[in-house]
């Protein structure tokens, strides 16, 4: 049940989401030797999610590969091996023996958490770390269908009590403050910021349907001032978050990945500009940045769980649930 | 400049406020041996007070003695020993190399921190530990004057960029929205929940005058309904920000410290309820707790920097400034 000492063997790399399985073959310096993904079987149930992913490590295999990282949506308990809780996006996922039921699958030891933390770690070790040292103390923001992230502290990736340490969108926000929260609380960050809430937002404002994000983007970028005013509060909301947090943690180093900053320029520069309005003096050359790791952070984020987390192996886990 | 290997001789703890220096005697187990204070020269410059901090150290003198730990006031450096930034309180503090005047002055090695954190150290370790172990993630808030605190992260105090990890007054505050900050910026934690920020606020909403925070706490005593709402509100947006961090961070241990608490059960009663009302489920049965420490808590963290942080040592770090 330790981790794997770092050495040459290639380790396998899956990430999980709701409609898509990739995985990696990962060498140890960091270079992809394979890929492949596919579809997410979301609807048939843990099991066929557990089989779907041995089949894609199986995809990418290596004889000297020595163990599977695996990436997944929901609060994963990588001491257990397990999923704390999770949305019906997979249906029955909340409480699968994630790493029990692949190890038996593959025969090999796997190592598991969520997957934005996954994707957060990839800042600070490998390929995409640049000068990111051991001490880095970093906050990781996923602004997306919801609000997320990761949190580092001294280069070591929280968990905290029942996993949940990341949760940057149940914060208090004064942009949110009244509005119904996910969680049952009210006014908090992810009401307002999520892409959902940034919708809703303008949609109380204009009188107007929307569905999606994208066509309050698309109304932004005509003109529509109540579209552009919704996108601007969901920037400025996220960006006083983050430079409230900086605060109380001496953050070194502040990311902000996610679909809804996807959307323009509009929305970082507003981001960017409460986030400095909202730093002490001693942070206030701090600014957030973009995710380094690309298309690939996801995959070897998973891989390199293999080599700081608990590994879970099949001859002590034993059978699938 | 390794930290002392734990051991059985006493090391003396020292605690620098602005108006008393403490001192004590303490031995490997946390027992107090012998303890000493005097008036802080505060406006004799901080050559004085380095000269003060070294005849209290003799105060409480033992021959075995080891070691030196001071808790300081301001943003101290663990690191380099000195003192990064410092209000007025004492003359000439911001700047002064704390630990190489102290270690030249006495002989002995010195380890030197902020003073919040080191009274929160005592949650961790030592006599006030009680079941805390070494996994425990806690914020520590003291309100008083101001809003600070400490972080630590599975038992680990943080220290993050220019060493201001622990600055709870400045995450942004829904209660205080529209407010200067004593940081420059507005809308902070602070500018509503230190004592000062209640005073101004009840001011505000009565049009009578208040010099103290004990005036607004004796006129909520007598039933003055603005007195009570300032202290409520000011109770409430701590409880906020508290809850809202301990989500982010995934909290197992919250302290509530400092003078403001200390006005009576109403304000601990609205802040524990705006605590429960932002926690995420899995932290529904988390609750803000008063320091365990009493009054040894800072000569005690004092007396265990020195297990735990860089020593300086007379002979490596030259003549005093």
């Amino acid at each position: 049940m330790t981790a794997r000492e770092p050495g040459g063997a290639p380790v396998i790399g899956l990430d999980l989401g709701g409609t898509k399985i990739a995985a990696a073959l990962v060498a140890d310096d960091g270079t992809v030797l394979a890929r492949h993904s596919l579809p997410t079987p979301a609807t048939a149930g843990a099991e066929a999610v557990l089989d779907a992913l041995a089949r894609e490590a199986r995809a990418v295999w290596a004889p000297a590969a020595t163990a599977i990282g695996v990436a997944a949506a929901g609060v994963i308990d990588p001491a257990g091996g397990t999923v704390t809780s999770a949305t019906d996006t997979i249906r029955g996922w909340a409480g699968t023996a994630l790493a029990a039921g692949l190890a038996a699958r593959t025969g090999l030891p796997v190592a598991c958490d969520n997957d934005v933390r996954a994707a957060a770690a990839t800042e600070l070790s490998g390929p995409y770390a640049g000068g990111n040292g051991p001490g880095t103390t970093m906050i990781y923001a996923a602004v997306g269908t919801g609000v997320g992230g990761a949190i580092a502290v001294d280069g070591r990736m929280l968990h905290g009590a029942a996993g949940i340490a990341g949760h940057l969108g149940h914060l208090p926000s004064p942009e949110a403050e009244g509005l119904p929260c996910t969680c049952g609380a009210t006014g908090h960050l992810e009401a307002i910021a999520a892409g959902p809430g940034i919708t809703a937002h303008y949609t109380r404002m204009s009188g107007l349907p929307a569905d999606r994000l994208e066509q309050v983007a698309a109304r932004a970028a005509e003109g529509e001032p109540h579209a552009t005013a919704a996108i601007v509060l969901g920037a400025r909301a996220v960006g006083r978050a983050l430079g409230g947090l900086a605060n109380a943690l001496g953050a070194d180093r502040v990311v902000v990945g996610g679909g809804v900053p996807r959307i323009g320029a509009r929305y970082l520069d507003a981001l960017n500009a409460a986030f400095t309005a909202e730093v002490m003096p001693p942070l206030r050359k701090l600014r957030p940045v973009p995710p380094r790791g690309g298309a690939d952070a996801a995959v070897l984020g998973a891989a390199a769980l293999t080599r700081t987390l608990t590994l879970h192996h099949p001859h002590t886990t034993g059978a699938p649930r």
